[in-house]
């Protein structure tokens, strides 16, 4: 058990965390941790697709519809907090002022861990924005120098969630969560984000897939043990530990 | 606490399990796990050669003071058990049959987790044929038609241990371990090896830069644990966990 | 319409053709290739735990049953000629003369492409053997002194078919095959394999995944064709063109 | 035959499209395809030095000169439409509006494909960031909302084109196009670089260079196909086909 | 002998330089170079954490402070001259005139080499930054149109340093370079670092494991040179030699 | 100036020491080297294409003829020794004794630097098995207790030359060496590969090219030095030096 364990998910856009951490955020939800969650964008230029072909659709009511579904869905996960920083995207980029805000976000959570997008992505660059966002503001957070009186941030890992065409990024994964026991709570979120249903029935698929690998990973045929939903995720940092 | 496990060391010549693993090792056993190590070779011709300016050397000669080196470091390592394939070093090269023998311990031991070598070395190829071979035997021992009847092996993690020039042989630890604890067997053991006194301060200060790299990892100058000596190592297989 | 046209399979084991490229055999032969299949072993020791946990079971027999599911599946897809090496699996090891008739079969089919495994795999080192043999048989059929008077082989494409764990084998797709239209003869010849029930729902689920990624990739949201099922490959060498 | 095809280029420096892809732009015009050119600076600065050698030079007189040069390889390779967004070089920076430009472009032609630089480039940033350019710029013109009402962009391949240094690029060819039917307009276009003469022949033994590598993947010695100049591109996404 | 020659050290943070290449500053010094030393920041945010424990500090008291002791260390290495940058660290960031500051040191400068640091740095991406700064405004440097009539820089070596946890940064040093007869000056230096005590010991045993791996890459135990202290370095462009 | 210098180059096939490095023997030789050549084959089998056309040949005649270009080109170059091991090629397999004896060449000859071919090619699987034992038989001839009594090997460079498609290679030169005083000898050398006439021109643009490359990174439009053909390496090893 972790009680008091924090943990923060940097969400490119706002539907993002869904289907690539939904899991590992219910679980650890469900083990103690506060898990914070900041969208940096709801990704409503390039995400919307299905929202943007309606009549006399608009940039505002985009954003309401996205904000709307991705409260839902973390409620659905029982997220501790979800921020919305609305910093646009496609493309995203943070000036200093909102890097500071999530400077200040990393700090007040003083997660355990972190989440975040592959370090490469050649079909969306917000992804890999995010991903070098989240290094530089863990930087700036452990500076003593940084806003001198705040709590410094220690060494929290930070993950790289499951991207879309895993092996086009060159993401590969290191370690695999066991989200059985939180798969209904990740399915109706999932089941939030209505202007994607034709993507419902590929992340089931996807957690299904990395359940197969955790059973092989754990001793396969001889001892490996049965799972029927699984995160995978890419660790940057090493582990530091009593027992190999 | 994990009474009752088991692990095994794969060392391409018979000092290698001292320099590279003998924190582990010791920490392991202490801990309750019985650690086998097999040395596929004494190493007796690429890495004694302090015994061969002696006077009137001969291969046996060298092969019984690497032995009794090699047995001497595991006593102070606590090590289970080890055990000496004599296959012949520069190259290393093992038969079927070897092969066989190699898999028919790996049964028996049943290890939680394995260690060997770099998967590159340019400058020894010795080490890379001992990963390789690892890889291979731990396949065949996971065969159900190998030797019906026998234990089939589940899927142990493979660590690859810390290699002589890190950066020239590609190795990228992700796992430190911390072996302050019994860090007065490693040094006993690292003694043991009269005939690579030049090596003794070498990896002492390995274990120091270790320990370093364990502080920063586990939280620099923010909580960060404090830590003498270390171990580093590389995974191969994706962990599977209930946590992140 | 490619007909006269011929495919060449390399499977280290009996069942990895269906599984991996069993819609591309399909489709070719369904376009008017003749498609070989070389099994180079059964997968007799390796991959056939549900038959050895059989009572009373013996090499022979699970060969038997292993060869017996092997040419029921290449029926069901429609394969021109399946050929049993029998080299032993776990470990693969193939003599010169194994080696040789490889080269054999390779002149003889003359493939306008050939098939095969990831080129690393840490999980079973059979397999990156199986690719490491192709390239190097490929290389002795180009030779005009073996076997001076048979036609020697030009310069066909190797694409490597999808492994279990992608990301762990360092295998990224550069193509997406349609593999649609022959969908119903790929699920019957997965059915085939009664051993391996376990994976049938898993490699079904590789297709739409792989569909899912045909779609993305030839348009998206804006003009991407749909696609049911697909398959993913890796070709080694570069393409010659007339048009990109 | 492809009437009514288009495609865009994406060039840092003004000459760059002449030596990198010079052959593609000329053959598939003459295939029937529009090709658009955007050169996002003069390369005034920094690839204009023999211009600067001479009395009294301007910044505005280099660009005139440049742009003359440009203007006619354009004519020689029957370009479709050139454009000069003279955002400067050395280094290259483009702001916001300059993108939105460029994700204009990118919608107006629809391109079947698109040709840029290198990934990475240690001699020139410039090039490196135009390649980051093409991919961010590629992903606005895709999003639904970005300008509603515009005709969305599908999912074009991304050729990178042959940098100076191919190896120290990182730079590896996946597609050798043969440009010998319009290699006369080719060394015509590179001919009108009057201040880079000493690349002339470079650039022509480079398509010597290439041609050897498309007859030797197109069968080599036996069957290969002759060719006498050739370009090589390395593709980005994977392709989706119906056929091996 | 190189009377007359001239070096280049771009470094993050003020004390960067001395840990990482004060032995080649204070050699190259005593060989008859004119080594220049330009810090971008003082580190005064993020590396300066023992300062800031300290009651009422202020940035301009550890600006000051960090100054103070990066010129006690420039004068114990014979620094030629060092700059202060003062743009601000954690993140560092410079504009465009503090960039055209730079380029116009490299052309006062006209360095045979030139020192920064690794390529890739997740702990600290303010390291990333200095080379990828390095390479642009070289490029700039070498260009004929910026402020014409200034000598333009041909084409000096960039080498990279060592960055704190090598195998993380992907850093791979290809050239050790002997600083034993300087090694009194670098200590030295390091101990002008008051603020950062714990790290003399960690860079010290740095200088001796390099001594160690300069012996064994120039002979090892047959011919090898002695060396008691090194450092190393990775260099991104080709050597033009005469003699291999 | 190194009289007494020497050198030695592992050859997969016969006439691969002209292409490759031809113009590096002939600089080392003229530069006081004894440069050794040890031919692991004749490439009788696989390079050999245009003598196999011929009516009636036999493999005996097709390694006279090949030796005999081979030992034509060697006294062209120089070459102060020339070995065949005639060890068969497509595929090359050295036994035990094969490898002995290439260990007692390396011993003999103890050379300053030795020369092979690029560590992966899937067009030809000979080459890069001569790149693995050139490293295994350095390491061999390193060992004290392989036939004590001998001169130990010290630590000598392994530069990879230039394969046939770099980039397929995924070989990168460090290294560009000016071959232009000797460029002569080496077409001379060329000229006497007869059976290979289709590669005569290509080998020279090769080292034209090179040169081009040896100038842009010796100074390039500042100061590089002019050089008309070059030839280009990849050390494997770190290189120990008293200046940078």
């Amino acid at each position: 058990m972790s009680a008091g364990n924090t943990a923060l998910v940097i969400s490119a856009h706002s539907a993002d965390f869904v289907w690539r951490c939904g899991g590992a955020i219910a679980l650890h939800q469900q083990m103690g941790y506060a898990v914070t969650v900041v969208c940096l964008s709801y990704g409503e230029r390039g995400e919307s697709a299905k929202l943007w072909k309606q009549e006399g659709m608009t940039l505002e009511r985009v954003k309401d519809a996205r904000r709307a579904e991705a409260e839902a869905a973390a409620r659905a996960l029982d997220v501790h907090d979800i921020q919305f920083f609305d910093c646009g995207d496609y493309p995203l980029d943070l000036d200093r002022a909102q890097k500071d805000r999530l400077v200040d976000v990393i700090r007040t959570v003083q997660p355990s861990f972190m989440l975040s997008h592959s370090q490469y992505d050649p079909y969306n660059t917000d992804h890999m924005y995010a991903t070098k966002l989240a290094l530089e503001t863990r930087m700036i957070a452990q500076a003593w120098g940084h806003n001198p009186g705040q709590q410094v941030l220690g060494a929290p890992q930070l993950y790289l969630f499951e991207p879309h065409q895993t092996e086009q990024m060159g993401w590969k994964p290191n370690t695999f969560l066991d989200i059985t026991p939180v798969w209904d709570k990740k399915r109706a979120a999932i089941e939030c984000m209505e202007g994607q249903e034709h993507l419902w029935e590929f992340y089931t698929r996807v957690a299904q897939q990395r359940a197969n690998h955790f059973k092989r990973n754990s001793g396969g045929q001889s001892g490996g043990r049965d799972c029927k939903y699984a995160e995978g995720f890419q660790s940057i940092f090493p582990r530091t530990v009593d027992e190999l």
